[in-house]
C-alpha cells in the first residue's frame, strides 16, 4: 500500500486553493488541497500498526503551530508547479522532522519546503501566465493548526483518510 | 458548514466499489466510497467542538463491527441508486442510533439502510441493465470495522476529513 501524512487546512483556505486546483491542478480529484508533512511511501499493511503507534507518539509530543500562507509561488523550472508558500515555523519544521526520522524514516521524493499545491504539470506558457498574474496579488492568510492526517491510495489514484492525530494530545 | 458521518471500508473494498462508481456513480469524485453512519447536515463551526465531545463518547462507547457484503441491490423506484447491501448487525444498528439520538439527533433524510453506493442518477435503463447483471453476481466479503470519519463538505461539493475515532475507545 502507499501512504502519506499531510495537513488538511481549514475549509476556507481548501475552497480558495480549490478555485485555482480546479483548473490548473491534474490531481485535484484525487485529494483535497493539503500541505503534505511526508512523502508518498510504500509500506506493508502488516507494518501498519507499528508505523501508527509511532505516528500518535509524535503527534503527543508536538504542538499545535500556525499555518501563514506567504505567498505565491513556483518550483519550476524543477517541475511545472504553482503552490501558496507556507512560513516554516519551528513548530511545523519540528513536526516534519520527526515524521521523518528514527522508525518512521522513508524514502522521500523532495526536501521540505511547505506549501499547498494549486496548479501542476502545466504547460509552461500557462504556469508563466497564471503565476506572472498570482506573483502581483497579496494573500493573508494564516490559522492554527491541531491535527493532521495518515492516508493511503487506492487503485484510481484517489487518496483516503486512515486516522487523524490531534497534536498535543488534546482531545 | 455541511457534515457527515462515514465509515471508509478497506481499500480492497473500495477498489472494488470504484470500480462500479467510476461509470455508474455522479458522486464519484466528491468522496471515497463509504457506508453512512449519519446523513449530510448543518451545522455552526462554533458548536463543532461540543459535537465532537459526544462523537467521541459515543466512539468509546461502541464495539468495533463486522462489515458484511450481503448482495447488490437498489432504492429504485425511490431513486436510481445502485448499492451493495451491508448486513445490519447489532453492534452497526447501536452506533447507528447513538450517532443520531440526544445531542446528536439532527434533520435525517432517510431511514437507516446499511449500504455502500455504487451507482447513483443513473438512467432506467441503465440501472435496470447493470442491476439484471449484478443481481446474478454473489459478492462476499466481510471484514471488520474498527473507526469511522467525520467529513465536511467543500464549496466544490467534495468532502473532506476532519476526525477519525476509533470504535472502543482503542488506541
Amino acid at each position: 500500500m502507499r501512504y502519506g501524512i499531510a495537513v488538511f487546512p481549514s475549509k476556507k483556505l481548501q475552497d480558495i486553493a480549490n478555485s485555482y486546483r480546479k483548473r490548473y491542478d491534474t490531481k485535484y480529484s484525487m485529494v483535497p488541497p493539503h500541505l503534505t508533512l511526508k512523502d508518498p511511501f510504500d509500506m506493508k499493511e502488516s507494518e501498519l500498526d507499528d508505523f501508527v503507534k509511532e505516528v500518535r507518539h509524535v503527534a503527543e509530543r508536538s504542538e499545535p503551530f500556525k499555518l501563514e500562507v506567504l505567498r505565491y509561488s513556483s518550483f519550476y523550472p524543477v517541475t511545472n508547479t504553482l503552490y501558496m508558500k507556507i512560513a516554516e515555523t519551528e513548530e511545523l519544521r519540528d513536526l516534519q522532522q520527526k515524521l521523518n526520522e528514527g522508525a518512521l524514516e522513508r524514502e522521500r521524493e523532495h526536501p521540505f519546503v511547505p506549501h499547498i499545491t494549486i496548479g501542476q504539470e502545466m504547460n509552461y506558457d500557462e504556469l508563466s501566465d497564471v503565476f506572472g498574474r498570482l506573483k502581483l496579488e497579496s494573500i493573508q492568510h494564516e490559522e492554527m493548526v491541531d491535527r493532521f492526517s495518515l492516508l493511503y491510495q487506492l487503485e484510481n489514484g484517489t487518496w483516503t483518510v486512515h486516522e487523524t492525530f490531534l497534536l498535543g494530545g488534546r482531545s
